[in-house]
């Protein structure tokens, strides 16, 4: 075998994205081999499965650059955005689709280290992948993998968790420090490195939503603060709730090392993206509950309060300061890091 | 208003993904208003929808160049595409998800466009888009767009559809035409421009299968023949059930245009992709039936009876060609079309 002929076979062609024999064997290879479950077996062009109840569906498609970074890849990112988001609506996670497009030129070891990343965050989230999709584009059409998950999760009876529930009085919390994700992420990007041990959050939170959901019966909002970061989640509550919404400043969980590169970098950790994390509006009486539940969970140990909804300023965020006056918060405008999720 | 900041509106910006005030704007107006619906509505980060049955679920990423074609556009396949994979298991289609994957720079009217045509295409289907996603991509990083579809049916009890369950003496059928969409999309491509009428058989199947199913109990297996064509998926077929499958060339429908298209370019129309087509496999007596209906359907005028399952070569399909000989037809191996569909 030549040294050309090996090197080709340690890189995703164009062929491998055919639908002919090179994207059969590599979706055996790369993908069912590792993701092997019942449901998935078949490999059918659709999944079957039995189901009941209120159904919740939702898609992400992730491109952050770069694929691997401090504390995760792509591949654990996709797993567990999605996942989050089905917790949101107090859903249990159960199916997740998985579909790659790959930048032709693609080490397959990158590619099998991401398809086993899925394949670790699926356990660890009770997750199963069970239908998917290959797609190869020319060098210079993508940037090395994007990958989109959907996914569907089953809403236990009696929950009802909508980001229009909020209502003047609730408690809002969050289950802990924000915007590690971003700067993880951005410590890593070409030209912007610097030195930090910060590593981002990215954690499927199923489990600890669960126990939250379990709690309380008065947990009124969930939403897992991403792109655009704290700031932005709550302004989308307080516009979908037409509430306000007061948070303060010092109680707000941040590492030192965000505070830090987003001093250096002139960004605020209130616009910078999580992918650990949920913010829970809750009706006072089941604040502690959920805070407590939260906290026995391995991904919610720094959960607080961090402030309430009120009456006022519908549709607005508004922050008392470190230093003990108010200001309104508002959400992103622009855009100061592209492709972190 | 200067003339930049004009153009700069008409534009997709980086800002319009970054999850802040530009992306909300931006779902609003190209995406909530067009495909308006009581499930997509609440704009939580999951959809909830109830549901009792049999589930089917599939995706698929969508990135073919250029996004518009003869006979449609990346947003009528993104809705065809997974409609049809629904189809495959006897599904009704029901929900979509819809993901776009944005380069920095792409006209906001083509976006419109394809949404539009998004719009259209699921009314035509029956289904509806209930989550969604955008990012976006800097110039160079992606190919102008796009599109993830995850779709989820039901399939009616009693039904069961599956390429495993070919079995000898079963008939071939398909619903029309081969090869179509491959050249029709292939005739836009810079550098090989042909004149041709040929436009996309790029169709939503769901009726056309509901009728199929409905006419006969002995329909066995069901499976679209995009990427890699006619036969890529008989191979697929013949290797899920280890059977055989026979057919026969002088009676699978080519449109002379495709004929000569592929004459001229060194293409074999069996390994073409098709967007509209489907392939039914099914028990001797049912297949008068499930043809009928095939032409009942607007989809499927051309259907016709092509080949047969068969004990012998289980796992290989066989051809009987037009001068009277046979030869093996195999999965398609390399990639003469890349990015199709």
């Amino acid at each position: 075998m030549t040294r050309s002929r090996m090197a080709n076979e340690d890189k995703i062609l164009l062929a491998h994205g055919s639908g002919g024999k090179m994207s059969h064997d590599l979706v055996e290879k790369a993908f069912v081999r590792a993701l092997a479950n019942p449901l998935l077996a078949p490999l059918d062009d659709s999944a079957v499965a039995d189901f009941r109840g209120r159904l919740a569906f939702t898609t992400d498609s992730y491109v952050v650059t770069p694929i691997f970074f401090p504390g995760g890849d792509i591949g654990r990112l996709a797993v567990c955005g999605t996942v989050n988001d089905l917790s949101t609506s107090g859903a249990r996670p159960l199916y997740l689709s998985l579909a790659f497009i790959i930048e032709e030129g693609l080490p397959l070891k990158d590619l099998q280290k991401v398809v086993e990343s899925v394949r670790a965050t699926a356990e660890e989230a009770g997750v199963q992948v069970i239908t998917g999709d290959t797609k190869v584009v020319e060098h210079g059409s993508a940037d090395r993998l994007f990958i989109n998950t959907a996914g569907i999760g089953r809403i236990p009876a009696g929950v009802n968790i909508s980001g229009s529930n909020a209502s003047p009085g609730d408690k809002v919390l969050v289950s802990g420090t924000i915007g590690d994700h971003g700067i993880a992420v951005l410590s890593k990007r070409q030209g912007l490195s610097f030195g930090t041990r910060l590593k981002s959050d990215c954690a499927p939170l199923g489990k600890m939503v669960a126990g939250m959901v379990k709690s309380s019966r008065n947990l009124h909002s969930l939403r897992d603060p991403t792109r655009g970061g704290l700031a932005t989640t709550l302004n989308e509550l307080a516009k979908q709730s037409r509430v306000g919404i007061r948070i303060e400043e010092t109680k707000i969980p941040v590492r030192d090392e965000v505070t830090g590169a987003c001093e250096m970098l002139g960004l605020d950790p209130l616009y910078i993206a999580n992918e650990g994390k949920m913010i829970a509006i809750v009706a006072p009486g089941g604040a502690d509950n959920v805070l407590a539940a939260m906290k026995r969970d391995r991904y919610g140990k720094d959960a607080a309060i961090i402030g309430e909804v009120i009456a006022e300023h519908p549709g607005r965020v508004v922050m008392k300061t470190v230093l003990g006056s108010s200001r309104i918060v508002d959400m992103l405008v622009g855009e100061p890091l592209p492709r972190i999720c």
